[in-house]
């Protein structure tokens, strides 16, 4: 059987994330589909075969993938090109198969992955942004943000992460090793507008639910002036959730990176 | 009576334009609100009195603004921050009010405009994006962009520009002048990913019905080598819109700057 990986683009704005979520069962069945179930049912129709196919990992309702990466198997001969086409012929126009390709035998998306990098896009501006509001989340207050990169080294390296796994949610170990966080500021000039964006980028080997939006939740915490210099670390040690900042939107989370 | 001015963001996709069409109304009611229908309504809500929106022209349905400018009267004592702010708070997230002032007596945002400047953006890339299918139009062909500028040089300056109008629309002349057009490419990189976007703009003191989507679909074709070099002058001489490419979609065209 031939092992084919994806590097798929998507908005996530109108999904009920990668897979159904256990906490998206708990609460309520979303009127939404999940990204892995419209790839499925669409392959099915190309390939005329019962199709599985495996992510990276999940993404949340509303966040959105750059580069989220996938994989499945299939007894179709049909070339790689001609599934590509067809997958983004008929897939929906917020989805987009960027690259596809032959993967090796034991390829798997998700276990294979060495690391992956997520992005947070933060508008921080007076006024709201037209375009943005489902890819950014907007903050109106000044944030100090060499106070913010001055705190964020803190969390990198191997740690315990329990403060800011989502309350509720459970996994063997929440200890993590984040192999790179950097905090950058974007100014982007269309025309007569201005738009500031803050742009933080964490790496890591595997995130625990809601990791990278409760840690961004709790540096801009931190840059607003609600935490103390040295917060971040105390936050850390404590090990409770309740610690750490409020859990950011969604939309402002984008998957951008699967590295194997 | 103040007299105050705004300059608006929108994102034209889930509206009929700024304004209802003539030609929205003779084939069908939209389904959908107008941009200056749902300032008039907010704003009567914030000035508890009767307010009339002037903008500085119409968009289509679809057709985005980074810029718009607009009007209007009031009796209401109401400094023009809280106004903005009221009207940021309970305007839909896709329009934003970016900034306000009072303005003088006789500014009229229609008839004071010196010139306005569209801007419209091409996706050239093999594979669509899951994020801009509602801001540029995706156009999978190889263009010739060096060719694409020598021929819209011809277009500079006053013209009759017949060519180029909306077919059935009726207006006293066609003569326009074009006091700026150019076609850039901006490559923008998001972590693995590669965008190839052209962008074209085009300022003049006036615009005819879908003038510049009728000049950019015209432009495409020469860039995709449908049109001989040379064509683009020819076609602007017929005064004839079959001689022209066709229309290119709403969702790649942004008003960006008015200019008094």
């Amino acid at each position: 059987m031939r092992n084919i990986k994806l590097i798929i683009e998507y908005a996530g704005t109108n999904y009920a994330g990668w897979q159904i979520q256990k906490s998206n069962i708990k609460n309520q069945i979303s009127k939404f589909k999940t990204i892995q179930e419209t790839l499925e049912t669409v392959l099915q129709k190309i390939l005329q075969e019962n199709v599985k196919v495996i992510g990276s990992g999940r993404t949340d309702s509303g966040v959105h993938a750059l580069a989220q990466t996938a994989n499945f198997r299939t007894n179709s001969q049909l070339p790689v090109s001609k599934i590509q086409k067809a997958l983004n012929s008929l897939l929906p126009k917020d989805i987009s198969i960027k690259e596809i390709g032959e993967a090796d035998e034991d390829f798997h998306s998700r276990y294979s992955a060495k690391s992956k990098i997520y992005r947070y896009f933060i508008l921080n501006s007076e006024t709201r942004s037209a375009f943005l509001n489902k890819y950014a989340w907007h903050v109106p207050y000044r944030l100090n943000i060499n106070l913010m990169r001055k705190e964020a080294a803190a969390l990198l390296g191997r740690h315990d992460f329990k403060s800011f796994r989502a309350s509720g949610s459970s996994v063997k170990t929440t200890v993590r090793t984040i192999k790179k966080l950097s905090i950058k500021i974007l100014n982007y000039t269309l025309s007569a507008q201005r738009y500031k964006l803050i742009v933080i980028d964490i790496e890591s080997e595997g995130f625990l639910y809601n990791m990278v939006r409760n840690i961004v939740g709790t540096l801009v915490e931190i840059g607003r002036g609600r935490f103390q210099e040295g917060s971040l670390k105390k936050i850390l040690l404590a090990k409770n959730r309740k610690q750490a900042g409020p859990t950011t939107p969604a939309q402002g989370l984008f998957l951008i990176e699967v590295k194997y």
